[in-house]
């Protein structure tokens, strides 16, 4: 018991990395940039509050815990803008690579049960995984409305957003809610008409 | 449905501000304080990580989900240092009014579900809620010997440390384990001797 405690607060120290995984959105008082962490937090809260817009029947803690766990590749890949499409094209491999790295510290079975939630959200084709990934893409959306600077360059044009951000489509209410979230983004200067 | 989204919504646009709510912890690269955010996502990935020291048969995404909203309180009522004896006497009144104010901008069914379930966590009287009260006291002992300062004052003494970090001993493993983070910090002069 004690190795396997050992090796679970190995993995629990190292992921303290995550809270200096700089991503590219500000928190509320624009006087920082979000971390992987903080974000990781309001996407797990953010997925049991709006839980009844997902399909019926999904299993809320693999939701939340796909959530607590899928930017944790960050504290070796780095996080990648979404609309830097020179980082996106070797994405895929950086963060395989980096979640059987980070996974491995745990025991045996956790390694396996966590690195196997990890390529579930990444491959997006179960319910948990498809609801998850829309909650991922959905909250900077309504956090860039709030901590936008529409002085910082490059500004994503509107097409691109809409066009990365399909992962909300699946969920009507939450597409909705998205679209009106850019067009006020729009208004405000922070990407670009096109 | 839509009424429904808009309060969802505009609740997770105020949670934001648990992002500027600092402890008293420091990340682990020293360059600034945690969050009550960054913490609460720590947390509730360790509830996970550690379930298995737990009581048997144990509520998962209830403790996951407790560990998720623990800390909304301090949006409206401040971070509460565990060793500030001031503080710490009015912080139940103060968070049980934070509590309430800031979960009456869900849709009322979902406020009396977070209003419970924060309360839950905060009477400590259920398996998962003593589970997630001792998580909640594990982890800043763990984060401390990562980035505590020794030249921070005041420093609390190893006895002061130890009786209020009494949530863990319910879980021998962890406990052993809290004990010894404590000799560390006080090893590395981050905790007085008495």
């Amino acid at each position: 018991m004690n190795e396997r405690l050992d090796r679970q607060m190995d993995f629990l120290d190292a992921v303290e990395a995550l809270k200096v995984v700089e991503r590219r959105n500000r928190t509320v008082d624009r006087a920082r940039r979000e971390n992987s962490a903080e974000h990781s937090w309001h996407v797990a809260l953010m997925a049991l509050v709006l839980a009844e817009h997902a399909e019926p029947g999904i299993d809320r803690l693999r939701v939340v815990a796909m959530l607590l766990v899928h930017d944790l590749v960050e504290i070796h890949a780095g996080d990648t803008w979404l609309y830097d499409d020179a980082a996106v094209a070797d994405q895929a491999e950086r963060e395989a690579d980096a979640a059987a790295r980070l996974f491995a510290r745990l025991p045996d079975d956790q390694a396996a049960h966590f690195l196997a939630l990890w390529r579930e959200f990444d491959a997006r084709e179960t319910p948990e995984a498809r609801f998850a990934a829309a909650i991922d893409a959905l909250q900077p959306l309504a956090n860039h409305v709030l901590s936008g600077d529409p002085d910082e360059s490059p500004r994503p044009a509107r097409s691109q957003v809409l066009a990365r951000k399909e992962a909300i489509a699946a969920f009507p209410n939450l597409w909705e809610r998205a679209v009106a979230l850019v067009e006020v983004s729009v208004a405000h200067g922070l990407y670009e008409e096109r």
